[in-house]
């Protein structure tokens, strides 16, 4: 008994030592953040001295360069670039990237931005009826009949009761990214979507559209979610409303060499096993890409940079990896898991933050071992605001490494204004909050301390 | 034995049915906020229709008459206008409203704003040499001999290590509060105060100070976080910096006739306890005072309003009370108890929301009965993000009941950019976020939901 009594005490004395100590570094890590974060200057650097930065453009090319000096002026103790053959999609000229709603002869300028991977209209734009639909299966009840030589509107608006703005984008999204294939089934000319959003402005909001090579490819825009409702109303009282749209675009070059920037400081007792922190470098071609992912890669660099300056030795090994084409072709990610599977790299767990630079209210953990014991110490982050731990998570440019990754990890932001900035002219440096940004840091960094001594 | 059982299992069974009510009932309140949710275009009406509302002011009688409108619209059981006398303090010109820093003869403009209850400078100004000091000791330990004369400088930033900005605020403020009086005493001749911010910008934040009757009234000024900064590295560079600044202020009128505005839904099996929700409809004479505190006004409006369009009968009585004065006298407040402690009034619950219109996290509870209660049920928020529960908690307006209500309690959105706006030219309309404002009422709804039934 007095042994068994020893062991116990003795047991329990090191779990309170831990504890202590993990209390003590989360605050060290949180502290450092808010006095001498650097996350938010090196944001500004990517947004001012590069802006945005769509794949295979000289722009993403100097966004490489940029932050490969960053990683190398923290000191972390290897920085490298990981080649990657990526698609270029280039829009064209703005100045003649134009909507109108025509109601009886009277055009009416709306904003629009041509979806990504959208061919180009014929050089005078294409003007036709257009006709609303919600989903397709209403066009598909509506239709060759109905649809033909039309223009498709797609207009089922994100659904504002969903708590997480991702839900709600997810339930609308296939509009964005399928539509123009759905409806050149029918034999419609072009497609109009509703802006992803659930604000009620005038930004159109451009992202990915991907065509099936067994049917017409046809051009598409969005239209921001004001000029959404005008259509609407136009089409309710004038069945034989138009819509003129011109875009620009050039055809899609499938390969254009670029880069992951990778950044790395390395374990100490289990080197072998490395934990990655990653958002994606490359945006698309308007506003500065500030939430969508500059603050995913600043806040990745940054993680490394606190375990750097508070010389906080990992256990593990840590990788912070920005990503490559997430927005168009998720290249990067796919050549990132397939070096490592060539590579035999093992990875503990992989950390995406990719949903903007807000408030931190948790993570989403993949491995139910890995959720469990970051649940039971997530009261450790309750006073700090990221303690929502759940089930379930990972990311885009992480998925790929999924059978390879023991955990994969998405980092959770409060998500209310994401869809404000998303894919916009109005993602820009100035949206973003500082201390918001710093704290996502403090918050993947808090974690990456435990999951390195899980 | 048997009837033990069929006891247990009908206690279960009740339980189980309120539990599946509560999580509909919740679900509803936050689908209608988000659907239908009024308190944004309530508060636009607010912002631009009145704009800032300084006690006693024209625009505060506007504000007392556009809200009372709005309640009777809503169609609530009773609103009424609460009498109450405010003071009245008049900033005066803002044109000749000025602060210069002087290096060697060399003026450099900077942002100021008079405090709230400052006397006048004389009609042309003060010049003096100014002192910088970090806190009241270190202004002591100057003593007469090297204050006597000058400008007294204030300059302890708030802590950014805190993760609530109240607390950084709570820490700084009292600077800001009693920083003349204090500088009085060693015959300093006017104070200058950093504003009370985390950012780093050129908005000067003004705010509530008071005199000692006991000492002279000297004039007063905030100076924006930027150009305190500048002040500070001239003094750094020249110990013989002088300080200009100009105020006009009119001296405080002691008693204008004002009014708390009430609403009321009455409660159907314990009408007689009260459940209050409230905010302040005063601000500061700057800006629109959209996030302090409109958003809370227009949230206890939604409160009530939610009931009433969704049918529901709450047990208790709901009472949204918008208190005026809370910025500089709390005279409102003070009337409110006042009355209701004469009135033989019963409050179960006050719930005070003035902490701006971000997204929700929870709420303060004093009462460790009611907190013990609604912290058990925490985890039917847990999805909505509003779940932290704490034990103490209040507000200003509600804090002269507190020896007649069970519960006050603080209703806690994220405070991280709650000090950008606070008490400047840049809280308005367009700084409040339409979700997170009406996430904020369906937080508020859910819990006061859960009160009606405790």
């Amino acid at each position: 008994m007095n042994k068994f009594f020893i062991l116990l005490f003795s047991l329990y004395c090191f779990q309170l030592t831990a504890q202590t100590n993990d209390t003590a570094v989360i605050k060290q890590i949180t502290d450092e953040v808010l006095l001498n974060g650097k996350a938010y200057s090196d944001l500004r650097d990517l947004c001012k001295k590069v802006g945005n930065r769509i794949s295979g453009s000289p722009q993403a090319e100097k966004a490489v360069e940029l932050m490969y000096n960053k990683m190398k002026g923290y000191g972390f103790d290897s920085v490298w670039l990981q080649p990657v053959m990526v698609p270029r999609w280039v829009r064209g000229s703005k100045q003649t990237e134009i909507g109108k709603i025509i109601n009886e002869n009277k055009p009416y300028k709306v904003n629009i931005l041509a979806l990504g991977g959208s061919v180009s209209t014929p050089k005078n734009g294409i003007t036709a009826n257009v006709i609303e639909v919600k989903n397709f299966e209403e066009l598909k009840s509506l239709g060759k009949e109905k649809i033909a030589g039309k223009i498709v509107f797609f207009n089922r608006p994100m659904d504002p009761t969903h708590i997480s703005t991702g839900s709600a984008y997810g339930g609308a999204v296939n509009q964005r990214g399928r539509g123009a294939t759905e409806a050149a089934k029918y034999g419609a000319i072009g497609v109009v979507v509703r802006s992803m959003t659930l604000a009620h402005d005038e930004f159109a909001h451009t992202g990915a559209m991907y065509y099936n090579d067994s049917f017409p490819k046809i051009p598409a825009c969005a239209i921001s979610s004001n000029h959404a409702d005008a259509l609407s109303r136009s089409i309710k009282q004038n069945n034989q409303t138009q819509f003129y749209f011109n875009l620009n675009c050039q055809n899609t070059i499938d390969s254009v060499l670029s880069y992951n920037v990778i950044g790395q400081i390395n374990g100490t007792t289990k080197a072998k096993e490395i934990i990655l922190v990653g958002g994606h470098l490359d945006s698309w071609d308007v506003g500065e890409g500030a939430h969508d992912d500059g603050a995913g890669c600043v806040q990745s660099i940054e993680v490394l940079r606190l375990f750097k300056t508070l010389n906080l030795k990992p256990q593990r090994t840590l990788r912070a990896v920005l990503f490559m084409n997430e927005e168009n072709g998720l290249r990067g990610g796919i050549k990132y898991a397939e070096l490592a599977a060539l590579n035999k790299e093992n990875h503990y767990a992989a950390i995406e933050t990719d949903a903007g630079g807000f408030v931190p209210r948790g993570f989403g953990i993949s491995d139910s071992t890995v959720y469990k014991n970051m649940a039971a110490k997530a009261y450790l982050f309750r006073n700090y605001g990221w303690d929502k731990i759940d089930l379930g998570g990972g990311g885009a440019d992480i998925g790929p490494l999924k059978n390879n990754c023991k955990a994969l990890i998405g980092y959770v932001p409060d998500s209310q204004r994401y869809f404000d900035y998303h894919h916009t002219e109005n993602d820009v440096f100035e949206a973003v909050n500082e201390r918001e940004l710093h704290l996502g840091a403090a918050a993947i960094g808090s974690l990456v301390w435990l999951l390195c001594n899980d």
